[in-house]
């Protein structure tokens, strides 16, 4: 049952697809005080929910803002990362779901103040609240309402499963060609780069350099031959220069975000001096979206976007401020307040309140202008729901990879995220793991962490550990921060080893895609915690390092240095498998309960539940190679089992044809049964 | 045995207390290039020192600098702290100790750059290398050796084993005692209440605002008559302004470091401009060490020296530089390039390479003049050293409390260390837990972190779960930053939980008081790997996240939020000791090997040593009320056992008396013997 309560005049944001009346009455099960929303938690109920924010799957225990931020620190006391996802599971005897649709800045206590205590406050009062109650009180029937209620989540093209490398720092042709090469020369399958900034022309959108790409489509096409996609960066800011038609464009036509005053405003980003696109007005949205038909006609299938919280570096106003301020500093003594007030004004131009509440947006319809700050969590999304729709309108049979920055719950369903400016931690390889579920609860399917680290420099055992989780994330990407050492996988001594775990993605792709395309059409989880499959075990709740993947498989990914096993815990019996790659894969069947397991460093272990199957391919150079017809299936020996497969051609859109399902039935005696419209070669693994 | 090779001219640092003769020969275990001494790691090898460093007890997979350096920023991928601690034991088949006796900049890549291989790495060779084998070939062995090298770790008064509170931002009188008397009417024991740099006039070292403090003995007395110790901090700059005499006595004197043309070296730190005493120049040192006198006569026992890498905010001469070309930027358009720049001059003023290689010290001794870069890491240990030879001059039968930040081998004769300014992160409480051996191995016994964490918010499990482990640490200090949220123990809805596990700290006292004692006058480690007692077997090397405490004692702290419990590997059977408070010790034997332990928000767990006691005293409000004539006794049920008491008046330093030792022997059917000099009353706990 969901229930919406509609407080003041909220700001529409489409993020929910059904109509639900708004409900009398006062909301159930919280105290409305004058400021904020509060309710007692139960002794040792977890919370789960906000998608991409820090610390744990079980939120409880900290402070977080959703006010999608630029920020590189994603550390335990951050409050905000680029994302805005505000929708919870209050665990306890009766577990329910609120999502609090309100595009400004959004404050959830969830006992940090008091450890007993769950406040959430917004900072005015027009906002809708839906409470998402089932009658199971199971958080994975409470998510698959609020997933309904929100709509089908991005499906993007097969090869969008594959292995990508980028870095910031690729500047021409040569890099991209020496890039696709090397990783081919070594044996690695490989499926996309990523072409960050300096691809442009001095970073304007829907540019490219031409003296550093002279052959901009041959380029494309060549990598395209090879099996590799070129997924090009877009950034929010258009930048201010006498006859770039994308900024000439948008002056005359009104579809720069204005200051009070009606003239547009100037905000810098990598160009320095930038207009903002007024993404939550339609005409300029449509606008904005179809400039992407200039790099689809180039052979372009995919994009990322980025710098869309929008990152402001400074805006030009306070920039002059700072600087008459900083002038008159000079020459006084600048003790401990004066230094502070100094390194203050600087380090605070990026990214200040002051500008976001300066700027207006005019979303059409018959609306009144509308202070940025007061909307600026759905900026991203509508960024990238400007790129979704005019691919709609542009490409309407073909699925384009598409992925932002920031984001909001909405967005979801015009492209995935990617976990944003990570460091080359371990910590940050366990918050990957973490985030996974948090994001799928929040429709955020199509999702995966900068494997290795983007900022930092990173080390050859943390990639290999990374890549050992990465294989499983729908978005499996490297990259890396221009100035950070380099980490493409053949940098390292442990090269062989990462090809094979590499290899052994590609085995994995009928499965994990399968499994991605019947989450998505069936607004399912598909990374879950164990909490959530195992609702009756107390134990369950406490587990944050390992994960549910699908339906067949959990996943205990090894998160640090040096070390050469881990624990894991097991809910039921299950088949342990161990593997350097796809010519060494053992199984072994564990008990029920806890376990210490040995896992050497170019190992990685998962694990098969009981009744469940894992179809895998031969190795393949790249996912158009994966062949899909020829499956070996790993099973419990001597039990039955049955497996649904989903296949399609991975870049149209006809999801619902029921020729893409087939099943596989293994019986007791392991004999193999296949109903399916493609013909399938199977074998059982042994 | 100890083999020392001496290159070039190292600089004295007075490291070392032993004399060893030059060998002659090449350096053996390394390949010796120009730049780097270069070893093969064998393959799951650990390599173990460092002290103050990031990541793990393993030290392998990183690459570290020593370079004292004031960064708040303590995370995985940092290279420096605040502290220089040359000393590595290179694990494999034969495991070996070495240190490097060389006070600049040195590099230790530990299988970063690639797995297998050791590089260190110096700016110059003037350096001396010690190589410490021993015939067993055991890492306390080698550590036992080294410290033998080094001399008699720092011996604190008995009153520094208590809690003590402290807050950058108590200001005045008042605060302080309301900080007693809070904690007083909650009934928290208390022993120390630390004054961050307000209480100073104007940040000036040796002062005390009369304005805020009208009568500071009198604060001072009235405080250690409820048994409460005030610990002021001294910083390393001394503030340059007419008529502040210690400023004008050091000008008159020339002991302030020097710039090339003789001038004092203008630095900035709290005060705005400052200069730094010479510490390496022995009368300059003498005549700052004095300078503590102002403060022991108003009745002050102890001291915290701080910003003595040295930290420099700015020097004057880049500032007005940083000024200039912050200018020339104003009105350009800041695109990337030039925005970085800008940010990037602001950015870099403090702690800059350039400033330090820019001022000298004058050693004396017929010695010539250093550039500062050549000799930096010996600064805050002769700041140290300064005040721990002017107590011994003016106080030389007395303990006075004394631990730095900065530091370097050598030091931990005169003082101990905080960890430095930590955050309020669970994953500083787990650095915190890993850093106590490596500390140890280096001399640092009188250490511990900022309980609670220094920069950011903390929260309430937060600061419980790092008192249950803080509570073992002999430096055990709450502490956090202006600007963050309060941390008495006090302001928590947890403060009852909080109180109890703090009374276990007192009623511990006899335990650890008589391991570091132990510990510092046999140069032992009190906190050790379990790998070092149980050096066979091969799991107890993966063990990251427990700790041996003294001959009794394993520590297996409870480190991540919204955990009920954890794993725990037991080398050999052990008895369990869960506890909320002295009221509620619950015993269970467990056998050797992996357990899951269940430890709810407000117990502690801990284990005993089979053949090993634990004596208990009764709560205390302080360590002066700590009655240890009266012990309980925990002991595994119907086995021998015998522990070795030490007890002293703990001021004074009479630490060889035969009187101090006491001796407690169970037999096997539950009877306890004593002999020692004191009189005690022995009871079996049960």
């Amino acid at each position: 049952m969901v229930r919406k309560f509609t407080f003041g005049r909220p700001f529409p944001t489409d993020a929910v697809v059904k109509t639900y009346p708004a409900q009398e009455g006062t909301l159930p099960y919280f105290t409305n005080t004058e400021e904020s929303l509060v309710l007692t938690l139960e002794k040792g109920a977890p919370v789960y929910g906000l998608g991409e924010q820090v610390r744990g799957i079980n939120k409880r225990g900290w402070i977080y803002t959703s006010n999608c931020t630029d920020n590189p620190h994603h550390t335990e006391t951050t409050r905000s990362l680029y994302g805005a996802h505000n929708f919870l599971i209050i665990g306890g005897a009766s577990p329910f779901g609120i999502f609090i649709d309100y595009p400004g800045t959004l404050t959830f206590d969830i006992g940090y103040t008091r450890s007993d205590t769950l406040r959430i406050t917004p900072e005015d009062w027009n906002l809708d609240i839906y409470l998402i109650e089932t009658e199971d009180h199971l958080p994975a029937s409470i998510v698959h309402t609020f997933r309904q209620m929100i709509g089908r989540s991005y499906i993007p093209p097969k090869w969008a499963f594959g292995y990508g490398q980028s870095r910031w720092g690729y500047k021409d042709e040569a890099d991209f060609r020496e890039v696709a090469e090397t990783y081919a020369e070594n044996g690695f399958p490989l499926d996309a780069i990523y072409m960050d900034i300096d691809y442009m022309e001095r970073y304007k959108d829907f540019t490219v350099s031409r003296e550093r790409f002279p052959d901009f489509p041959g380029l494309v096409n060549d990598l395209k031959e090879q099996g590799v996609h070129l997924v090009p960066i877009i950034d929010a800011g258009v930048k201010i220069e006498e006859g770039y038609p994308v900024y000439e464009e948008g002056v005359e036509k009104g579809y720069f975000c204005k200051e009070e005053d009606g003239t547009p405003f100037v905000g810098a980003v990598w160009p320095g001096k930038a207009h903002f696109p007024d993404m939550l007005n339609p005409e300029a949205r449509r606008w904005f979206g179809l400039h992407y038909k200039y790099l689809l006609d180039q052979g372009i299938e995919g994009f990322w976007n980025d710098m869309n919280e929008p990152a402001i570096f400074y805006s030009e106003k306070r920039l002059n401020k700072v600087f008459d301020e900083v002038a008159e500093l000079k020459g006084q003594n600048l003790d401990l307040e004066k230094n502070d007030r100094f390194l203050g004004l600087v380090n605070t131009l990026a990214n200040h309140p002051e500008d976001y509440r300066s700027f207006y947006h005019e979303p059409g319809n018959g609306m009144e202008r509308v202070r940025h700050d007061k909307v600026h969590n759905l900026y991203g999304y509508n960024m990238t729901r400007a790129a979704g729709e005019a691919f709609e309108e542009l490409e309407p049979d073909k699925r384009i990879l598409m992925f932002s920055r920031a984001s909001y719950i909405g967005m979801h369903r015009y492209g995935g995220i990617w976990q944003g400016d990570n460091m080359a931690w371990w910590s940050h390889l366990l918050m990957n793991i973490k985030m996974m579920p948090s994001l799928n609860m929040c429709g955020f399917l199509y999702t995966g962490a900068d494997l290795g680290g983007f900022g930092g420099d990173t080390t050859e055992d943390l990639v290999l550990r990374w890549l050992q989780f990465g294989i499983f994330t729908p978005l499996m990407r490297n990259h890396s921060a221009m100035g950070t050492r380099e980490q493409e996988l053949y940098r390292f001594s442990n090269m062989e080893s990462a090809k094979k775990i590499l290899e052994l993605r590609y085995c994995l792709l009928p499965y994990l895609y399968s499994e991605y395309m019947k989450a998505a059409l069936h607004d399912e989880m598909l990374f879950r915690p164990l909490a959530f499959d195992y609702p009756q075990d107390t134990q369950a709740v406490q587990v944050e390092d390992q994960l549910l993947l699908g339906e067949s498989l959990m996943l205990a990914p090894v998160y640090q240095p040096n070390a050469e096993g881990r624990y894991v815990y097991l809910p039921e019996d299950m088949l342990l498998i161990t593997t350097t790659g796809p010519e060494d894969i053992r199984l072994k069947l564990m008990t029920a309960g806890h376990h210490y397991v040995p896992v050497a460093e170019n190992e990685l272990i998962f694990f098969l539940r009981k009744g469940h199957l894992l179809p895998l391919a031969a190795p393949a150079k790249n996912t158009a190679a994966v062949d899909d017809t020829r499956l070996q299936v790993i099973a419990w020996p001597g039990t039955e089992a049955s497996y649904t497969l989903y296949s399609d051609d991975g870049v149209s859109k006809d999801y619902e044809n029921p020729e893409n399902l087939s099943d596989i039935q293994l019986s007791s005696d392991g004999r193999i049964t296949y109903t399916g419209a493609l013909e399938r070669n199977l074998t059982l693994w042994n």
